[in-house]
């Protein structure tokens, strides 16, 4: 377990910010699936940087290339992979990189785990970069839930102190979600939206940075998916959610919440409508003894601020053993959760094909 | 994936709460360490019922049987099964259970996963006593792991709306440590015990429940284990701890905090201290990368309240597709949280053993 | 990977030859699948000693009990654990064992990659008693796979150079087959079987061993079942079956033989019966780009003599650096041959229906 | 488990025939192991079409380009994923191809695997191209253990009723390794690598084709290498192998030949040679228990012939449901074997090193 992911549906993630491409294998989905490009294209384009105000100018050229996996635009069984070519990289200069580990960023872990071989030019494999071959695999997935009637949707919780309005546990309507996939910076709440961005061009002109929580959510999730302990839904969306470079926590319904409630305001009771078994509340977020119960999936993931800034922080010379100042330069955002939303429902769309697989549906 | 986790050292969970047993097997535990059955009982004693006032009163027979993997009480490279045979089990009466699923409950998801076929008595498979064979399993670990200089503690960090104080972001001392696994109801601040075991007790005269958080702390981790991606150890820890049933959030170091704070706060500088690098602070939890950096591991998970409440609830009868009330009864925690201390610190304990022998280490 | 195997249909195997238990946890199997415990005695008792002049006497008690997995008797979703206890044990003195490697058994080997820790009495972990395990797993798969329409028996195609005849390439008529599973040493070709059977005896006067191979057929597979590669039908196969102590050679259909035939003869050429695909002849038996293709399964496996012989001979004592002749005492089969013909038809069984549940059948 | 093999050295291949490109990822290779990038090419070159008069002369731009996981040519502990663009392709006209299957083809098996969505371009996914990516993953890893001092090499063991030499049990010194990879057509005995060459030019004139066996042998492999069961090195390279089409049999040492010896031939006795314990013989082709014992590894796999032949053949209208006549066409080797060797080789080191890096080696 490293790069890759998923029992019927495997996804294998490989490259690096500098190396010539990044991309991603999916082996294992279903044949007869067509993937339109265009579509697949655009939801890239809303994880790529330059889109709103608040985000680095660097532009990456996202464009994937799909080596295989399609035979007249529809999946055939085959693995598909696909390359996204790195063409905008600057890597003259990182030699000193190498040995002055920036804080926050895995450049020291890095180079413990891999005896000093590790590539630091942009982060190297541990790149925010590499985000958008997941974001192929997502937003293949995306198209191929769709089709079976699931939506996925996320929007911006919070950035730094500022709240967007929660979804609603029992769900949002279609016109919300598509809304909130129109627009670079996707919020319920257009008020709460412009404090936010305020205060990530406060952070900005700061030369300093801010994190903020993303919150998913999964509309007609089919019910009786996931397996109970470590193959639970929770489980397995939280190992996809925290291989998104500055996830530090993941929730699912009232998460963190739950524990300040009594268990008979935690527990969503179950009702019948039209013969139909519901629940009356979606505390558990949709999901029960880690198998979904047919209500919206909804969950949370806590991005910490972006570890490069341009403020003096301090650090060390691994090869000199001393204590060293360090200025990081370079095109960063100053927050990285807009860019973020769209990742988040490509993690959630990986693992929920691949557990509707597992349930042979 | 499923009820089994890890790749070089492999654990499978088996059982149900009124099955004849329930256990583990250990695929790939390292040769040459001894098993101290006594000190294992005594960790296992620890998530036993009874030990409080605040826990439910019935006896469970937690004398783990092995039946292989020791060659004279030393592991011998060969897998290592325990088991736990259930003795004290009720379950007279279960045909209501299976009709009428317990909110907040996986009775209801599991009739969908499994056809109707699951077995609901005490929660079947997905019942709490599971976490007895994780003891087990995570006992043996910390034996391990503790004769390689590794600490690892946890204590209730809140229950309801009561806060204990947390770890110190930088580690505790052993004494500390030594204590929270000595007292049934580990807290770092006795007043805010009392506190907490009166809001439980409360919760139990309501026939209501209350939920908390578990924070855990590894001292001394190695530094540089972990992968990057899906294989970072925040993704193994949040897989193996959303296997513990109850669990809905999951966060590492400043955790959801960090996304309220800047970059130049959350950033933990280094240093170098007698010619080893250091960390001034540990908003990370000492993860960067997926990867340990030398910082203690501080991570806490969310229990939610217990779903076994005494007081009426809303349900339906699938069967007869109507609307029904439901009363649970049977011997319930009304707060899981002190019991999972000791599951908590079981669950990390597994991941750690085996991302460190995946580094060959 | 190690004693445990599949995807879907996930089996772990526990135990050493003297330890106080083996047993084997099946976590994926199909839920509602009632377990004829009556019939898996009959299919263990197969594989139990005593049964034939040819075999050992020693009694196993290969009596397994189902520590959970069942409900009512029925498959219930949940891990299936069943164990057998080892009662029939002789271990007094094993440390001359433990210094002086059997020659063709896992002694050595063991103990290099168990730094000398490993367990030899009876063969440890390495025991063929381990294959009692593989065959409860295998028995339950049996049951599941013939409400299905599958059936799967094997029979000694050789002991030394004695040969049965080999199954008829486009199969075998049920009664045939039936016959196989109620004779303690199942061939086509009774007077083959008498030759056998006095070759055995004579390998046992001279206190020697003799191998032989077994062919196993599956009749009515599923068509399409299988994946491209290192998932194909082949590999799974061999990988099970290389797990049985003393196989060294596997082949399917034509096998090593195809490999001395024309590509014109070598080829199944398709034709339509009744409106059906269909192969007039079955030299890939049965499986193309590793998927099944609705023919006959048929492979074979080679085992090697039982390395426990009486005769003395050469080996070294490890503590000593020195050579020294070994004499193996003990009750051992002459011939593994008679006995491994359910276990090579259990390992297919569990192969099979782990594939099946692969796509989603 | 599919394209996607290994466990702490895990390689994904992706690619159809006529796909824009064939490729290959590789998660877990150890850090700063250079990757010799001529070598490699050379060592592809083997594997190449129109090297000998017996192979078919399309040309294959068999040129990988390094798409990421190298820095400075150095291994950096990123996945290493190679590409190999697909520029000489014919594909204008398939349609024929998915109605009437090719006998011998996974044509017929894709088809009902994949719901006829797959690509049958020459061959899809189940192309022997496809070995093209497994010999950039193991030319990579024979780098690696090269420099740690083992050395894999295999020759045409027979082609149809035509047999080389086998390799002596005892191992092959290097000059005689190194000779069998700087030919074409490699064999022991060059007599009878000329009859067999007579033999394939014969098939290729009557525009048939034929099979043989590789016999593989790596030498100084580690001792202690493996893991018990399903984890053994048989069963690792059984699955390795049977992943290359056309291979429908595989087998250790004496192999099948070893069900023909009395155990008192086949066991290899043990001696100490200089205070280092070492075997007398090794039919055992060095493993034992599944674990090396530190003699040569041998083991042969059969090929069977080419099923692309230019003779009709019988196969069927899948639409139309009726009997159909097919011929072949295209440019086909009459013999897969030669070029086959370096593919074994290939396997053999990936699993290999796999293993080896599971002890922590």
């Amino acid at each position: 377990m490293s790069s890759y992911l998923g029992k019927n549906l495997h996804i294998s993630i490989f490259g690096q910010s500098h190396a010539p491409a990044i991309g991603v294998t999916m082996d294992g989905l279903p044949p007869g699936e067509r993937v339109d490009l265009e579509a697949l294209e655009a939801f890239l384009q809303r994880r790529a940087p330059g889109r709103d105000l608040t985000a680095t100018t660097r532009k990456e050229g996202d464009n994937p290339q799909i080596l295989c996996g399609l035979l007249d635009g529809v999946t055939c069984g085959a693995p598909l992979t696909a390359v996204i070519a790195n063409t905008n990289t600057r890597s003259q200069d990182y030699a000193q990189l190498r040995d002055v580990p920036r804080p926050g960023h895995a450049d020291y872990t890095a180079s413990l785990r891999y005896g000093g071989f590790q590539d630091v030019r942009g982060g190297g494999h541990f790149s925010g970069r590499l985000t958008a071959p997941l974001c192929i695999a997502g937003g293949i997935c995306l198209q191929i839930l769709e089709r079976r009637g699931i939506q996925i949707a996320a929007h911006i919780r919070s950035i730094f102190t500022t709240e967007d309005r929660p979804f609603h546990p029992m769900g949002e309507d279609a016109d919300t979600l598509r809304r909130l996939k129109e627009t670079p910076f996707p919020v319920l709440d257009s008020a709460k939206g412009e404090e936010m961005r305020l205060r990530i061009l406060e952070a900005k002109n700061l030369q300093d940075s801010v994190g903020g929580v993303v919150e998913c959510i999964v509309m007609h999730p089919p019910a009786g998916v996931g397996d109970p302990m470590f193959g639970g839904m929770e489980g397995r969306l939280a190992c996809a959610l925290f291989g998104i470079p500055a996830v530090k926590g993941v929730e699912f319904g009232a998460g963190f919440g739950a524990a300040r409630l009594w268990g008979s305001q935690n527990n969503d009771p179950y009702t019948m409508e039209h013969g139909t078994v519901t629940l009356k509340s979606n505390h558990a977020g949709g999901i029960l003894g880690g198998i979904t119960n047919g209500m919206p999936l909804i969950f949370r993931a806590a991005f910490k601020p972006t570890p490069s800034i341009g403020l003096e922080q301090d650090s060390v010379s691994l090869s000199r053993r001393t204590a060293e100042k360090l200025t990081v330069h370079g095109r960063h955002d100053p927050c990285i959760v807009p860019r973020a939303v769209p990742v988040v429902e490509a993690a959630a769309a990986v693992v929920l094909l691949d557990a509707i697989l597992d349930c042979g549906m």
